[in-house]
């Protein structure tokens, strides 16, 4: 069964960048990829920091979270 | 053709996580992935310099460095 993997962004550069290198370089046939804009999705931002995000660009896989870079602070998006 | 991925790490909790999720998680049929170990090979801390690898665990996919939570900076490994 594919695991779960959410990528949380902001729309901001270092964000795309690392949508469309990393996230975009998962293997797709081992992880369901979910992209998640927080800046539009402010509904999301406490499932995001329950998750251990504190910045974005940030890729959970199977719950754990990884920053890549840093585009903005979580605390910027709330 | 596959593209390049270079994971670079320096053996830190933090740089073994990395390895065993993001890294692990790459399309290896779109992605030949290379695992450095920068404490054991000093001599290409300067070819991730080069790459823009500030700090490990690091990422570069196809040229670009993304660099993944933090362990250690990349001058502690020189």
């Amino acid at each position: 069964m594919a695991k779960k993997a959410v990528f949380y962004h902001a729309g901001c550069s270092v964000c795309v960048e690392a949508e469309q290198n990393v996230a975009e370089a998962l293997d797709r046939s081992r992880f369901d990829l979910e992209i998640v804009h927080l800046g539009e999705q402010k509904n999301r931002v406490d499932e995001a920091a329950a998750a251990g995000v504190k910045s974005v660009p940030a890729l959970v896989l199977d719950g754990l979270p990884f920053h890549i870079n840093f585009g903005a602070g979580l605390d910027a998006l709330k």
